[in-house]
């Protein structure tokens, strides 16, 4: 199975290859039927013009036909009567019926199917000859690598990088057909490189790729070692992840110099290295399927290049909307995240908001149906709700945007829900009165998410003893902020307020991450001091944390979706105890009225 | 890769874990840059203000950006130039800034994919629980049955049969993420099921799948056994091919009697087996994709049942058409020859022709659209041709209707071209005639295929001495006919015609056969005496053959198709020497003229 013919095959045997009974009855002739009915019933004896037979025997030489075991009614021990005529040939399969000898089963540079096997035993054919499986060496280089093996006895050390893109492309290798060889990492040095290059023409590799070292800087030797040793054809692509990748010969072996970003070493490979490997197996591996999605966003591209993006998807109001990930080449989980590539040709400067594009799928069809799609504010508990939803066989899509942008959303029904815990001001509400400015128009319900602390995230020790909001206007303290439209923006805005601090003051106020968890990764990394965030994004970096506030974080749904099965569900899970308690064990949560509904501030009276 | 997560996976270590320079080139303090420009270059001293580095690596603990090499003017060995302002942190790929530690990597019941693989190394994770394959034990049972294994030495004798469905169904366990075991093969008698099956249930499997013998005839033990030892859950689903499948539990265990005619074993498997499988692992496995097509003619179905029918697809004029394939569950080559699985729902009674319908893709969507479908009259070159075609990543979807049926799809839009073979006895033309007859509101251009022998085809030595037509109306000798609108059946009423032959005097000559092959086999079988048919076939079942005459057989291609990238490429594999060299391989070809335009008669003057 998935192996490839070399030649066509042909049958060795018919199928079947005697006359046999389709059904248990008896075998006869089919003319001692003739003339048998209801009311003239014709007797048959036994052993002279009837023989028991079971589906799947051989009918006698002097039968052709068989009756139905139900149609018979038995007479005595030797013989029974019939009230049907049988044409000839009536419950039998002739000898050849689905196919003959020397009929072709199968063609040649073909990929043998489950139901393929069936049919080459069928045809009386027990070994033929495939393809070899190409054999693909795969070259890790840099010096800041470490092998995974290493990783079992500690973490790596500062500055060292645990070597995966092999791994990946090992995996990709095997799904294409071929058989991965990895070879162990090689230092960034020209001769280092050269020689495992040298060595890999030498070995039995029918296709060598050297990971990263492909592009223009000091250590990039990939394409130096090439030349060296044969020719290289193509160096950069217009193709973007994995520009800088490199096509060469040596000693009559394609050698590929991959991108060393994850995401770029996966596509560069994909797009040249998967293609060799299958005209080497001359047949092509299962392509993706695609599906007609609408983008949720507009998508600038870089004219001239083929931009690859990773994109989430899931099937709102009947429509599959794309919410493209961020396009760091270094961030694999662009790629684990992702549900769809959608490719952007050179010639196109970007696509708009809401067009129609066609993109190649990672999930399936079905899992995209089984999608609900939330945007807005980012919480760990939506990690908590996409686990439990699995259960139920159904799959969150989460883009984080901010609760605003999240609300924003649902105008254009690119997501069942938003996110939110905007605060107003003036009446000390959170979310309805926002939801009554910026999207009057769409009806919509809100079910109250989960209570939460927020404050300040600082370094273990809190070591700047940041206590209250007037710390953050001191000269020796970097606060790191959340972007414009952000729940919780909005509520450092409302206490700066308050307290009558100028943003001005604040250094680092212009500094913006997008979630709780970069934020605390800021302060951690000492990019800031502290920054405004949950209790469980310290907790869960083992940080420091300074309470703040109780804010309320809640589910906006549209009216239209509220009925929708999967809506239903997560509504149902949310409310669920075994979802609480995992959400309680996080820290910092409060779940007194989760999932309940919150009512429209003038419904309440 | 492919194992299904058991608990959710958390990050152990941010991605990245420390600062790392995102291009070659000096990491500086990122105010050290500030106020530099085209004309105020700023001097920046190497190991004081400015550090080499290259991709991948940490950046010194006092830096905070990186200026990428290409911007770097050197002044001497110990400073450069620097003419841009760098904010802080750009070139840097912060701590995190894909993940960070903690935080959520795969939801738990989850299907790791080669991407995933590499963000689990990258977040530290070398090991992780994941759920134990489950085993399906197979049991095939049968008295007429032998393992595939004893091939090797012989063929099979006249009533055994090669047990391959447990084959098939291994291939489905594995691709489904299982692992397949095959018992010994099982006589068909009650003792043997009944211990095979105790046995299997005491052994590891998880799933155990007897294979066979569950209908309703005087072997059909299994339903009977499951009840002996357990309980019998359902015996009968309305499903069509998979009517008598069984669903029981033996202690504990579930067991499934599925039955024995290949198309239906796979289809009862997979959908009852294949599920409990998936719900074993917690996640279901890879979900065909889904393509939307027109029927190529009417589909009755019998209300009551879901039937599934196999069918070929093909896209042509921009619309992906379906093609029934025979229903008969006996015959396996409906599975391999298939495209896609069509589902008609019990409370149908069957679906018109050119219906819009949803079709399973067992094929990838680009095959589909590489595939070239003719319809028409049944040529042994038409398996070369296919095979030929595999070479240009092309694909040939044939259906045999008989030449007639053939001109008449191509009113309907459902295939690229018709092949034909049809002579009017008038002007001694073939083809053109019937054209402008049948279809003449379609603009087609009709290619010369191949020259061929038709003849009477006889068993081996010509035991009843069959020379020409005249003989036919013997009493002792039984005719199998071609259908009705097939250019073989035109041929031989234009024999009898001239012979004044009237066609009751022929014994057989209403039993109708489809292909020339089939005939053949009819013959060779002792269904009949002679029929009439090609050398090619004759010679393929080692047959004799008695010529009666050379009859042209053509491509009729209507001019839309004529520029179609893939009709192109199909006249020139038809036109290519390597394609005339095979056929002549056959025997009873003529291909002088193959490939050339036959030009309309009145256009011939």
């Amino acid at each position: 199975m998935g192996r490839v013919t070399i030649e066509p095959v042909f049958a060795r045997l018919s199928s079947p290859h005697f006359h046999t009974a389709a059904m248990d009855g008896f075998a006869i002739r089919a003319r001692s039927s003739f003339g048998a009915g209801p009311d003239r019933p014709v007797r048959l004896r036994i052993g002279e013009d009837a023989w028991p037979i079971n589906t799947g025997h051989p009918i006698p030489p002097q039968t052709n036909a068989v009756i139905m075991i139900e149609d018979v009614n038995f007479l005595d021990d030797d013989s029974l009567e019939i009230e049907k005529a049988l044409a000839p040939w009536r419950n039998v399969r002739r000898v050849g019926e689905d196919f003959v000898m020397s009929e072709m089963i199968l063609p040649s540079r073909h990929r043998i199917t489950a139901y393929e096997l069936g049919a080459l035993l069928a045809a009386g054919v027990t070994s033929i000859e495939v393809v070899k499986k190409p054999r693909v060496l795969l070259i890790p280089t840099g010096s800041e690598l470490i092998p995974h093996q290493s990783l079992k006895d500690k973490d790596p050390a500062h500055g060292e990088t645990v070597e995966f893109n092999t791994v990946m492309l090992a995996g990709l290798v095997e799904s294409a057909g071929g058989i991965p060889v990895t070879s162990p990492i090689v230092p960034d040095d020209m001769e280092s490189i050269r020689s495992a290059l040298a060595e890999g023409v030498r070995s039995e590799a029918n296709l060598i790729v050297i990971n990263a070292g492909s592009s223009a800087g000091s250590e990039d030797f990939t394409a130096a070692a090439i030349k060296e040793l044969g020719e290289v054809l193509v160096h950069g692509v217009a193709m973007m992840p994995g520009k800088p990748t490199i096509l060469g010969i040596v000693g009559g072996k394609p050698v590929m110099g991959n991108p060393g970003y994850p995401v770029s070493a996966v596509f560069s490979f994909e797009v040249f290295g998967i293609p060799v490997l299958e005209a080497m197996l001359g047949s092509t591996g299962p392509q993706r399927p695609t599906v007609e999605a609408f983008t949720v966003r507009k998508i600038p591209s870089k004219l001239g290049r083929e931009e690859f993006f990773r994109v989430r998807l899931g099937t709102v109001a009947d429509r599959v909307v794309a919410a493209p990930l961020p396009r760091g080449a270094g961030s694999i989980t662009t790629l684990t995240r992702a549900d769809g590539i959608l490719r952007i040709p050179p010639n196109s400067e970007g696509i708009d908001q809401a067009s129609r594009v066609r993109v190649e799928l990672l999930r399936d069809e079905d899992q995209i149906r089984r999608t609900v799609v939330v945007i807005g504010s980012h919480d760990l508990t939506l990690d908590i709700l996409a686990d439990q939803l699995v259960a139920h066989n159904l799959f969150l899509s989460s883009s984080h945007v901010g609760s605003l942008g999240g609300l924003l959303a649902l105008k254009q029904r690119c997501a069942h829900f938003a996110t939110s815990h905007l605060l107003d001001a003036d009446s000390g509400d959170y979310n309805w009165p926002y939801v009554q400015k910026y999207i009057p128009e769409i009806p919509v319900r809100v079910f109250h998410g989960v209570m939460r602390e927020q404050g300040f995230i600082v370094p273990k020790g809190n070591p700047k003893s940041i206590n209250g909001f007037q710390d953050l206007t001191r000269d020796d303290v970097t606060f790191i902020n959340r972007q414009a439209g952000a729940g919780t923006r909005v509520l450092l805005d409302y206490h700066l307020d308050r307290e009558g601090i100028d943003p001005d003051q604040i250094t680092g106020y212009p500094m913006e991450e997008y979630t709780h968890t970069s934020v605390a990764v800021a302060v951690l990394s000492g990019v800031a001091d502290v920054g405004m965030g949950i209790l469980a994004a310290a907790r869960a970096l083992d940080m420091d944390f300074v309470p703040v506030a109780t804010e309320q974080y809640d589910l906006v749904i549209p009216e239209e979706f509220l009925n929708e099965e999967k809506v239903v569900t997560l509504l149902g899970v949310v409310r669920s105890p075994a979802f609480k308690e995992r959400v309680l064990g996080l820290g910092g949560y409060g779940v007194d009225r989760t999932g309940e509904e919150v009512p429209k501030p003038e419904d309440a009276g």
